[in-house]
Parts: structure tokens; C-alpha cells; sequence
């Protein structure tokens, strides 16, 4: 079981990073745990430090941890949380999405990952299918930046080259993304947006295609570079983390709201 | 009770409108009920017959109407769902929103008024709290258009003057809009981003924020057009109603997918 | 010389197109004048009719007409202006483009084509450089749909094929798009975003990038559908032909603007 | 004459930020020159310094310096350059824009202040009128923040309250904002989209509405806070300032391209 009590004391700058990790593959095909032998979620952690380095404080929970891992505890001491599933996403539960859910709309940041794009928690925030087309028979894949004073593209080469991956493929159904930093291209000619930001509530979001269980795309550098960017980037500047709220202003009053106190002649809404 | 059948017979060109009303404030509360004493759904729907007369064919449907209205045979013939709720969002049932929302990815379009803002729907389709700020003192609202080559923009003034209104103020807690079309000043000084573009998966949406249950906002010719043009734009152009789609595409195989057979091992996702 | 004249009589719904062309490679390189014997802008123009059939109006000028065929007087009764230049366009007069920037600030629709891409009036428009990598190397380019409910998408094939093109990519210096609806791959492993939407002042822009002189791509079918849609789209749903005003307005005064008389004392802003 | 030398040794994090006034209102009109006695361009620097300390080194320069002090040396070591014209937009030289106009797509930041909207070099990069409505009678104006994670948001009360000023409203006739951060409100009603950001080239560009010769808009705390986090946001990233280029990239090679020489025969674009 991994471990997923914070450090007590961190310097104020310092990011709380968690990395949650399914670790499903990696207990069940051979193959994948050869790649990624401490699990994935332990990989994407070093390439996060070895890119922050003590500017981040990063652990590591996955799905069979109790709750997933993911507590109102640790997330409440959590500022950006990396997500990586792809198999069992139907076995997190939705008390849990909807842990995270508000943790996000609060102000936690929020890193999804390549098969991250169909869990319960990025579809719940982007309101879509997150359908899109794929294939995993080795196609070199083109990280293309289109955005190229956004810091998350800071410190890679344009284009990166993964020299084999899994395809995934337009018409990938998400909003519009806030951002489009990345597009990448296929061996196989498809295309997809690769790298894309959107603002939920209080919450900053970064979508980073690249990265399978099958391929060792977590060891690539330049990969871990665009994670670490991201990281930094989804940290909240907001001084508290609390949710969006719907308050009753009267004339005049700019800064302190009711509650709502129901729809229905007393409030008048 | 309303009536959800559709016409028969109705012209290629003609968009296939249904008006979902909650018809709760015009039960409970006579003030309501004097300002629109056929239900608000109904003076919304007449607001778009009168602007596009021949060209739409208007019904309407109501919360509690067996499965509120909202069948899959009747979905199934509307081209654009126009949405007004309030005091009972609670009680739509969360397994007829799934259904409308499956319906909006596939490509109808839906118009979202005023309160709908806090609807089950809207919130699944936006992925966020939804919430303002907001009072309801007989406020002036001025909606100014900031984009005004937009369709949804035409045959209004700039600015439009509704002289008694629920205020609505920022922060909205909304996805950045795909368009924005409109946004709105109180007398009180609050500004509201009041006409707004989503589009998800294969249905596009416009929220337009104007309307209230204690002010005659939908009998207002300009907020009519609006709502009005607001159909015509949403009503999609894709020859059939068919959601995006998860499928895998071998190499130099760009037009037909498999379908998905699971993630681990045999599907190799 | 071609024929800048405009039909007189023509139906309220006809959209006035007139397709700018260079006319410069034909002259001097056989091989392209083989392609296109009458003129790249004559092919243009004819994949728009077959489109558009009577709905749709459609001229040609080119560059060696008095005033580049850009005549107030044409502009004026232009809905929407096809442009495609490339060897030329430092011979396109500054007076011309200045002429051609107010029309379409003040609602002219504009299809940039191909190598259009840095044309003064397209760089004006930006305010980027819109440089890109290129190749001519009969590269094969896919076409991929990333915006599927937009009206430009509608009609071809997901993806479109182009057998042989020359190669466009990124990184394309131009501003975000309005909306990114096309995204391109080549065969060299290239992406670029290949059909994206502009809204500047009164105007609509659609920037479209597949189409050269050394391939006979305005032969083909779901390239002329898609630029006939552009046209269709960028035509201005305003009433009048005016370019956007800076005007004082007094205090409770929203409709009626002054002239700005001079910043200094007696104007005040 | 104010000092253009740039400091020989600042620590690598400063942030080396010039602004640029016109300073014609203050030599011209007593009740000016009494709000801001050093010039607008000293008030607007010592807010700056005010907020970001030691992480910035500020110096002014004005529209009188030869060549408006903006020579290729200064801007070669500028990383931020702020803007406040008004009266004089027109005695600035093309050639000098033009210069500012390449730094800004190589890399340097660019904020643009109030009047600045209609400067030469704003609408070169904007490609449209920047037109507006105004009004200068003692609006009061509330800033609304509809971005609230965004880091020009931070620190400032939603929302922040300026007791008098010139009004500024919609429509704004600029491209729509690839962020927009705040929105004003007036007490005569209109709107404005105050705080937007957008980048060009490498350049990264915030215009903040606020501020104005007749009215002491840049002592308020809230409006220095703003521009200090408008200028720590649009510096850029970059290891190196550069413009974007045109390049041919053969077959297979991603990194090294070749300089374009001419559209005709030899080049092939």
C-alpha cells in the first residue's frame, strides 16, 4: 500500500503534490510492470521531482488504498492532484468523484493523464463523453506546440518525439478547451489536441495526453517536464481554498452575501 | 396537463421546438400566476412563435407530466429543448436528466433561461457549481452585446432595456463560454456574463439569463427575439441524431472503428 | 482581364462573392497553368457556384486589374471576398489593403486561403506575423473535424484526404483562433490548424489553409465544399455596411453617440 | 527629460519593466498636472515598484525622448513595457512602432492602459478599430473579476471600487480576448470588458482599462495592484527573445529549417 500521509512541515513555496495511481496493470500484466516495476503512479512521482525537485512535495495513493486514498483529509492538504486510470475507472466510487469534484471547484488543482480522459472525474467536469478514437500498434508520436509562451510549453523541444505510443485520435469530445498548448500527430496520420487547459470553478485543470501503461513514455524527459509544467501551473493562487457559493447581495452591498434560504417567496429568487 | 405530442406533418425547415416549463410558481403564487396565467413555458413558447412563425413548430411539457415530459420519443422528435426551472431542480429526476443529457451530445440543442442556470442538466453539462451572486429588488437590466456579429445578436438594440429585473451578478462559476454574446449591468452596479455559447459533444446550448417568474421579462418583444434567435442557432446542422463515439481504428483505417471490447489485455487501450 | 461587374438584380438571399486571385504562378509556370488553365481563381470560384448553386453570386479580380479589381465601388457590393496571392503580395498597394481592411471591419466577410496566410491584409487583420513551416514534397494531408457541430464542418468527410499537398506547420504565429474547426496532418508527420474562425469588428474571417498552386487541390470536392461553407458563413447577418464608431454618450443616453472632437480640454476623455 | 539607462546589473529575476507616457496632458493642463505632479508615467511606475519591489526595476521613458525613447537598445532590454497615450497617439512615429510592434511578437511584455486602446501600436496588434463609447462625468466604476483563478486577479477585492472616473463601454471593437479577467460596471449603466489578455507572436499583451489623466485612478491601491500582476504575467517565459519565423523544413527533419528564398520556382511554397 502506498503511503499517503503529508509531510508536516513544508516550506510555504513548496507545491503538495499527489499522485494517484489505479495500479491495476502493473499487478496484472507482466509487461507493464516491467516498464513501470514500482507502478506508474511511482514514475510519474520521480519525474515530478526530478523536475520541481524541493520546490514540490509529492506522494502517492491508488485505488485499492482505503476511500482510494483520496480522504477529505488529504485532499484538504493536497494542492495538486495528478490522475492516472484507465481500467477499473468504473470501480471508483462516486462519493469519492465527488470528493474531488468540489476539491477541484475549491481550488485543488487537477492533472489528468492520458486514459485519465474517460474517469469518472474528468467527465464529470468537462460535461462530455471524453470519447475519442484510438489504437495502440506502436505509431511515433509528434508533440507539436501551438502555444508557445504558455508556461506549461516552457523547457521542451518543438516538436517532442515519443518514438512509440498508443494512437489516440480526433474527434476527441471535450469543451473547448481555455488553452490548447499541444496537438500531436500520429505515425499513422491522426491527429489529436494533446495538451489542453480549462478553469472549473476555483480549479485550474491541465489534460496531458501522452502516456500509456504499455510504452515507457513516463521516462521520457521532455514528458516529465510537461507534467512538472503542469503541475506548477494548476496550483491555486487563491489564499483559501473554498467553493463557488450562491449568496443573496442587497443593493449596495458588494462584499458580504446571505444564504439562500429557498426558492420559493421568502427568497424571492 | 400540456401536450407532448408532436405534429405529424412538418416542414424539412422547420425546427421542432419544445418548451420544458417546472409550472410550480405559477401554481403556488397568484402574483406569479397574474403575470403569466397561462404558465411561463407558454409565453415563452408564444415569444417564439411570433418570431419564427412557420419556421418552428412550438409544444410544451411540463415537471409533472408523466416523466416530466421529457420521454425518449419525445426527444427523439425535438430539435431544440428550451429549459425553464426554479423552485424544484430537485425534484426533475436524475434519471431523466441522464437522458436529456445524452440527448444534448448527440445533437439537440438546448436553450437554458434565467434560473435553469442551477438545473440538474445545466450543471452536468457545464461541470461546475453554477452559482452567482444574485437579488431580486426591481433592478434596471441593460444587456449590451459585446459580439455583435454573432446570429443570436440580430434585431435587438444594443443596449436592450428591461426595466424591472432579478439581478444576476458575478462571479457566474462557469466554464469560459465558447461565445459570448451579451452581458448585462443592474441598476445596483453588478455586471452578469447574461448570453453565453457551449458546445458539447454533438448538441450546442445558449444560456441567456434575461426572465423571471415575478417580473414579465418573457413577454418583452427584444428578450423574445433573443430567445428566438437562440433556437435557430442551436438547432444542429448534423444529418442525424448519433453520440460521439469511443472506437478503436486500425492503422490506414480512418472511416470505421471497432467497438470497444474492454481495457485490459484484448483491447490493449 | 477578368469582369469585376456585379449582376444587378440579384435575390435578397444571394450571397455577392467575389474571388480575388493573384493570377501570377499561371502566367509564369506551365505546370501550374496546366492545373489550372483558367486561372486558380476561376477553379475557386466554380467549386463555390457548384456548392452554392443560385445562392450564391460569384465573381473574380485579380491582381493586374486598375486597383487590383478593388474597387470601392466593388467592395461595396461585396458580401463575402475569396483572397488567394502568394508570390505577389508585396505588390498589392497599401492603399488597396487599408480599403479592403475598413470593409471588412465594417462586415465584408473574408475567406483567406492557403498561401493567403501572409497576405498584407490577412497580417493586418492578425497583427502577428503568421509565418509557419513549410515543405512542397507532395506531402499527404489529412484534414481532421475538431469542431463537428460547427455549419463550416458540415457535408465532408471526417477526415477529408488530400493525396499530395504542400506541407503547413505549426507553429502558425496567429492569434487564437475564435474557433479552431480543422486540424492537418501530413505525412511528414506535420500538424497545423488548417480551418479556424476570426471576428474582427463588423467582420467574419475564415482562414482556410489546403489549396496551391502545384496541386490541383480547388479540384477537389470536399475542399470546395468546405470553402463554399466559409462563404456562407462569413457573410454578415447585419443590416447596413458600417465600420464600428468611438462616440461620446451622455449620461441615460445609450443609443444616440457624439462625434469625438479632440482629446484635449474640450473633449475630456 | 526622464531616463531611459537601463540599471548594468539586476538580478535575474528582477523583472526590467519601462513605461512609457505620453506626457502631454500634464504639461498642458494644470488640473492634470496636479493629480499626477511627476507626470503619469511616474505614478504609474511607482505603483509598480510599490507592489513588486525588488523583483522589479522600473524606469520611465516619454513621448518627447528622441525617437520616444524607445530606441532598439531599450526595448532590446526592456522585458515589460507599459503604455499610457492619449492626446499624441499620432506623433508617434510609424517607425517606432513598427519597432515596438517586432519586439512585441520576439518576446516582450506589453500592457496597455485606459486611452492606450487607440495607440498606434494596440491596434496594429489588435487588426481592428479598438473603438469604444466614453464619457467623462464621475462615473463611478466597479471592477467585476470573472476569472478569479487567474494571477492578474490576485489580491484585489471582487469587486474593486474606483469612486470617479472616465466611462469606458461596449461595444469595444477588439478581437475577443483569449482571457478575459475583468468587467466593469458604471453607474450610468454601461459595460466594458476591462481586464483582457492575449497573446501575439512570443509577446505576451494585458489591457487594463482603468486610469486617466482627469481623474487620480493610478493612486488607488487596487488598480496598482493590478498592473504590477499585469506585468509580472506578460513577461515572458522565453530563454531567448526572437520573432517567429518562415522556414522550409525538409522530409524527417524537425529542428533545423531552412530560410525562405522566394515564392517562385526555386522555393516552391
Amino acid at each position: 500500500m502506498t503511503h499517503a500521509t503529508q509531510p508536516h512541515l513544508i516550506g510555504a513555496d513548496t507545491i503538495r503534490v499527489v499522485v494517484w495511481g489505479e495500479n491495476r496493470h502493473e499487478q496484472l500484466e507482466p509487461e507493464v510492470a516491467e516498464i513501470y516495476p514500482q507502478g506508474m503512479h511511482t514514475t510519474i512521482k520521480e519525474g515530478i521531482e526530478e523536475n520541481l525537485k524541493d520546490h514540490a512535495s509529492v506522494t502517492t495513493v491508488t485505488l485499492d488504498d482505503p476511500e482510494h486514498g483520496l480522504t477529505e483529509e488529504l485532499l484538504g492538504n493536497t494542492d495538486v492532484l495528478v490522475w492516472w486510470g484507465h481500467a477499473a475507472h468504473e470501480e471508483v466510487t462516486d462519493h469519492v468523484v465527488e470528493r474531488v469534484h468540489q476539491h477541484v471547484l475549491s481550488g485543488m488543482g487537477l492533472v489528468v493523464l492520458h486514459s485519465g480522459h474517460w474517469s469518472k472525474i474528468f467527465r464529470k467536469l468537462m460535461g462530455t463523453s471524453c470519447t475519442l478514437r484510438w489504437r495502440s500498434e506502436n505509431d511515433r508520436e509528434l508533440i507539436w506546440t501551438v502555444n508557445p509562451t504558455h508556461p506549461i510549453a516552457q523547457g521542451v523541444p518543438h516538436p517532442m518525439i515519443v518514438e512509440a505510443q498508443e494512437m489516440y485520435g480526433e474527434h476527441f469530445d471535450i469543451p473547448t478547451p481555455d488553452e490548447l498548448i499541444f496537438i500531436s500527430s500520429f505515425s499513422g496520420g491522426e491527429v489529436f489536441r494533446s495538451g489542453c487547459t480549462f478553469r472549473r470553478g476555483h480549479g485550474k485543470i491541465f489534460y496531458f495526453s501522452p502516456g500509456d501503461q504499455e510504452y515507457p513514455v513516463y521516462h521520457h524527459s521532455d514528458i516529465r517536464r510537461v507534467i512538472a509544467n503542469g503541475v506548477q501551473w494548476a496550483r491555486s493562487d487563491l489564499p483559501t481554498r473554498a467553493a463557488p457559493t450562491l449568496l443573496r447581495y442587497e443593493t449596495g452591498e458588494f462584499f458580504n452575501g446571505h444564504d439562500y434560504d429557498g426558492p420559493l417567496k421568502t427568497s424571492g429568487q
